[in-house]
């Protein structure tokens, strides 16, 4: 069996806990952030960069890469890990959040989706078994099933269908799955309907997944919805099975999600800041275009060891964005990788050394301290 | 003396030699390619990659600098080694060239230049004393007089004024000059007329510089008339300082001036043609958006050993242009900076083999056999 994962240590105060995922291409220490390369590349990050600030896991979507380059031609040049450089573990997003968010639907039927390419207004078509075939063609270790995302607020009876629609989806995507090495994991729908949601999770966990992800949140909720659902919802979710939220988020949101029992993380948040000159620090952000920022020798963040931090000053940096140079956004999205690393280590280590709860009631302090910079909160 | 220049063979057949420049930041062998980071940065390359692709000294622009962020910003964090995060040697142009091609001039008189600057209309004044003052901030290894550049083909008499001032103006420059530890290279003006190149050369070397440059080439004139044009003029250029040939080139630009006698050059040729998906290889250009490499596992060039090469296919690179990403245009100048610096390692062994003169013959053989690629001959 190419994959497992297992409980190292669950937290005494919190459902929060410590543990390992084993993959064909290694094995990753939860709770994870995973980096995103939405179309097979981190923006701008070569992937020894990605390494060394600390990456185990990318994730790449199967929507931009089904129409951009084709699966077909990742599939020739040896699958997603030797065409993108990247030989540790990979998550395929099943590309139903971007039919729903990027492209211009044409019709969204029980069997599956017609769209029209947000890139050259081409007509495809995506289904459970098309979404599972591609992702087999890319080769990830952990591929996502297809289902129907609802923005939030949703219309009546939207979310109903939306469960039962992904439900039905999962199963389909389970049965037309090929692939013995790769891990695939469903997504539970109901927006912030706890009983929808049990409902949903129910149902998948009857079909039985090496995984469980929350999708449809932080897509229309706000992060207090959010922080006030997921307890009441994750620890109904299977002990001995990863648990993924999916494109969350700032690294309160992340602290607080762990503090529910999420393993798994995944969002653009780090290099999209990065590239608009917003560098991670422990106080929020720092505005690298500020022009107080002209003559400082420091570096982004005194206590990081990230190659930015290491070799340049927020005076360089600043030059870099307001002169346009792109090494500005590289070394910035650089530096808020490791940042993001860093506090994933720092959970791990506080669930390790039982100080959990300490580290989330001093980070919910500083936040409340900071309501202005609630953007960044951080601890 | 924290600067020196010896040559360490001269070529039995050819005015070629090679090189050892001694600088406060490091030896450099010659001839060398001097690789362009005019706003103190690369495009896109980190210091560490440019080292590792064989970069070992880099060129940053007065002028650009002066305006943004400030040669005083650039002064108070440290210098330019330490603003830009390389300490190897670097080499500043002294912005003649950029204010006569790139700022609305305002008024050219004896002794230095009005001009608005391309960036906010500013107005700013340049002559040698500011033009040294500014590269005394920077605190680069090298540095430029300040000359005035006039474009070819030259109204009448345009020529013979801008030797006039050039030699003046170096003079200037040199009387400026309060540092010890930079070397101040003079730069030879006169077009493609060589009676007034050898005056100026001989005014110039009558003051008496560590370094000579050939600068108004490749501004107008043609790659032919630029080769017939230097076997007449460099060997007259003292033999005991070095020579740099600004602003050039291609490959065989570089071959058959380094034949004339030339041990310097700096050029955005590779970076440019990478960010435009133009990658060098030993037969021309490989266009990297072409259609034919949709599906092609080989790296850009089989026999290098960038990293680049070593790890991504030439599909994948056309994948990130085709999408926008900008790992595409970082990772094919990558390549290209590795394969300059290639180039001259090979030209330099050529040298030291006594078979440069094979070279040559070799190289411009296969250049002629393949007119159609002359934007691209190499060898």
């Amino acid at each position: 069996m190419p994959f497992s994962f297992h409980v190292v240590r669950s937290d005494s105060r919190t459902p929060a806990r410590l543990g390992r995922l084993e993959t064909p291409h290694g094995t990753i220490d939860t709770p994870v952030f995973i980096t995103v390369g939405t179309r097979a590349a981190v923006k701008g990050i070569a992937p020894r960069d990605l390494h060394e600030a600390g990456a185990e896991i990318l994730l790449a979507n199967t929507y931009h890469l089904a129409l951009r380059p084709g699966d077909d031609v990742i599939a020739e040049l040896g699958g997603l890990h030797t065409f993108m450089g990247w030989d540790r573990p990979l998550l395929t997003d099943s590309g139903g959040f971007q039919v729903f968010s990027l492209a211009t639907l044409r019709s969204v039927d029980d069997r599956g989706v017609t769209f029209r390419s947000h890139i050259d207004g081409a007509e495809f078509r995506l289904d459970p078994a098309r979404a599972v075939g591609i992702q087999e063609n890319l080769g990830a270790d952990i591929i996502m099933a297809f289902d129907e995302c609802v923005r939030l607020p949703a219309a009546d009876g939207a979310l109903e269908r939306a469960v039962d629609r992904s439900v039905r989806w999962a199963g389909e995507c389970k049965r037309a799955q090929t692939r013995t090495d790769q891990a695939l994991f469903a997504i539970v729908q109901g927006g912030l309907d706890l009983d929808l949601r049990r409902r949903c999770l129910d149902a998948l966990v009857e079909i039985d997944f090496p995984g469980y992800a929350v999708g449809g949140l932080a897509v229309g909720d706000t992060p207090d919805q959010m922080a006030q659902f997921l307890p009441q919802f994750v620890p109904h979710m299977p002990t001995d099975r990863p648990r993924y939220l999916m494109g969350v988020g700032r690294p309160i949101d992340i602290l607080r999600a762990v503090a529910s029992g999420i393993d798994m993380f995944d969002c653009v948040m780090p290099t999209r800041n990065g590239r608009n000159a917003y560098a991670f620090v422990p106080d929020g952000f720092l505005r690298m275009r500020n022009a107080d920022l002209r003559a400082d020798p420091r570096p982004i963040q005194e206590t990081c060891d990230c190659h930015t931090c290491k070799h340049f000053s927020r005076g360089y940096l600043r030059h870099l964005f307001l002169a346009k140079e792109m090494l500005g956004p590289i070394l910035v999205s650089l530096h808020n990788i490791a940042y993001y690393q860093r506090w994933m280590r720092r959970i791990r280590d506080a669930i390790a050394s039982d100080t959990f709860d300490d580290m989330i009631r001093q980070c919910e302090d500083r936040a409340s301290r900071a309501p202005n910079n609630d953007e960044a909160a951080e601890c």
